[in-house]
């Protein structure tokens, strides 16, 4: 069996999304800047695929930049927001402790040349209040930036309210939409949301392009200084066959967005349920208000990594939290943050579904994960130790 | 007839470069970060690419830094010496008045931030030579930043013999190679280059993807914080079915590069000959220190829109210039700075061919050309104006 339970780190490109970016990689490959006819055909295209991706977040088609992925639109956002701050004197920025390392670094880059940060704390649940954005915000704020989805754990964060704490205290909110879109219900406008990144290659798309979603009004501060290109906000020729990609891949996710979350809940659930009775196992995040398709779990006594390596071998991919991180020693700082001790943080599993995996794969992976995770602990002196007593378990 | 003549502007996608990328969109779709098997494979591919680009320039595979194109290459080369210069106290820095606007506008904004900028005269023919770079280094300057190939006028700067000066003098060389590679021969090491840009595009691989070559010992600068992607100077989920795009590419293109450019070189010269007997016109850059592809032309009394608009009809995809900023009334820098006048800067026309170019096909180009200036002459009030001797002949 051969099951791919990656998706929070990348998804397989739909056909669909291929296909219509076939004819822009072979007869339309025109550059939009371009005044001749092919030119101009790829610029028809890349207005189409800016009107569909503003339409599926209900914004208007000038608010949407493309980009080259999520991080570029976090950073994008991230600093035109610190750069607008600074113009008037506010140079305070809130965020929550588990954000992406886009946005945390970001934040890390502004911290040195003399931004303020204020994390807020995001709970053993995983979720931070609108309460708690609204008590952080000071005269000198200029920026919340909150993600929507955790890429580890799941967890939905209130955009909605936190979006108006932000807009009645007239501070600009950004949000990573990264694992959110084409996954969960975004309207920016209801949601009161100031700017919105996105990244395609998350929802079947193409790697290599994302967008961000900036409200009228609001001039953006370019990254990537050269070309006219996005009324003069991100130089480059504009990428029209991954754009052209993302756009199908967005809209064709967002018309099938409740039947798909349904069947992934369905299938999350089997998931989290079977995985639950694991001994000394614990479900990471909030058990409802996560990701349809995200389950993240960690066993005391073992490491993550050699969970994957083992889950590999059976056919499953599997990840033990961010892509992004891997290979680093380091515990997920999600994980820290929501407050897992060291000693088992090293022992997670992220599983991200898609609607393509079945009931009868979800049992499959339930029955190999507790084969896995027995087989280790077997081998594990740290189990040993915990077993005969020497050492305290955390986990129940 | 349908003839591309814009691939300075952009390529169309090579079949074969298209038929490498498949696959890594529909089957190994991992994210190379990721431990799995499916990640590891496009992990593979990542690093395959990568010897395969560093491998076409001489360099180590180290030395390649993925991104999403010439615009982030180019601001990130100069951004990082920058900011090393700065390290030392060293804040000059030297380029040429006629660079693509992803070099001139980055260097606008470290002018803004304290940076003192020497633009080098390109003379009438568009070279600046060692010479000059030599006169204008001096002991605060911290990077000399001259392009390979002009965009627009195609001319090919003295890049060893800079790069000799350069390493002399111990400042840092970057070269914005966008225009020249898989176009001209590179070596970096033979060159004296500490970094340079490439954009996939532009050699018929797809767009979105480029990459920098940055010398061992050179720390970048990131300018996209956030994964530890690229040896963490380049955050953000690698592009893989781009990126072995672009490396099949440029491979292609270099194993060609001498049997291409005879072509081209061969069509390009009927192309120059055939349109110089058309009175009051004007080569642009030098005769012969030029791209193997690139004719550029004014004729004096018209516009260059109305001769792409015409040419358009005729099947012809022509450009008057850079399409990067196509749509702004303003002559072309790059015109200005070879010195020639508004009034004709204004009547601009650049062919850009590749090898599939046909003699035919140009002998097409060059009555069409011909055919649309005579008309355009015969409805311009200015060309009216100089042949009554009411205004004075700028050309010949």
């Amino acid at each position: 069996m051969n099951i791919y339970a990656d998706n929070a780190a990348t998804t397989r490109m739909s056909e669909k999304a291929l296909n219509a970016m076939l004819p822009y990689f072979r007869d339309v490959y025109g550059n939009p800047s371009s005044l001749h006819s092919i030119g101009q055909r790829a610029n028809e295209a890349l207005w189409a695929a800016r009107e569909t991706v503003a339409r599926c977040i209900n914004a208007d088609p000038k608010e949407i930049t493309f980009t080259s992925g999520g991080s570029e639109a976090d950073n994008q956002a991230i600093v035109t927001a610190a750069k607008l701050g600074a113009k008037k004197g506010k140079k305070h920025i809130i965020s929550t402790a588990f954000e992406h390392h886009a946005v945390l670094h970001t934040l890390n880059k502004l911290q040195k040349e003399g931004y303020e940060i204020t994390l807020l704390d995001v709970h053993e649940n995983g979720l931070v209040s609108p309460e708690q954005v609204a008590e952080a915000i000071r005269d000198d704020t200029c920026l919340v930036t909150v993600m929507f989805a955790n890429n580890e754990i799941g967890t939905v964060q209130p955009i909605k309210e936190i979006g108006e704490v932000c807009r009645g205290k007239k501070v600009l909110f950004h949000t990573d939409a990264v694992q959110a879109a084409g996954h969960l219900f975004i309207d920016v406008k209801d949601m009161n949301v100031d700017m919105l990144s996105i990244s395609a290659h998350k929802f079947h798309g193409p790697k290599g392009v994302g967008a961000l979603f900036c409200r009228k009004g609001i001039i953006l501060s370019s990254i990537i200084e050269g070309g006219a290109q996005e009324r003069g906000k991100r130089a480059g020729t504009e990428n029209i066959p991954g754009i052209v990609g993302m756009a199908t891949a967005l809209e064709d996710a967002c018309e099938r967005l409740d039947e798909n979350a349904a069947k992934m809940k369905k299938t999350r659930d089997i998931l989290i349920n079977g995985l639950s009775q694991i001994p000394h196992s614990v479900l990471n995040g909030d058990r409802e208000k996560r990701l349809p398709g995200n389950v993240n779990f960690c066993f005391e006594g073992i490491e993550g990594e050699s969970i994957l390596l083992l889950l590999d071998d059976k056919g499953i991919s599997a990840s033990s939290g961010s892509a992004c991180t891997s290979g680093s020693l380091e515990p997920s700082h999600v994980l820290l943050a929501i407050g897992r001790p060291h000693e088992i943080a090293h022992g997670s599993l992220r599983l991200s579904i898609d609607e393509t995996v079945s009931e009868e794969e979800a049992k499959y992976i339930i029955d190999s994960v507790k084969e896995t995770v027995e087989l280790l602990r077997g081998m594990s002196p740290v189990w040993r130790d915990l077993m005969s007593g020497k050492q305290k378990f955390i986990t129940k």
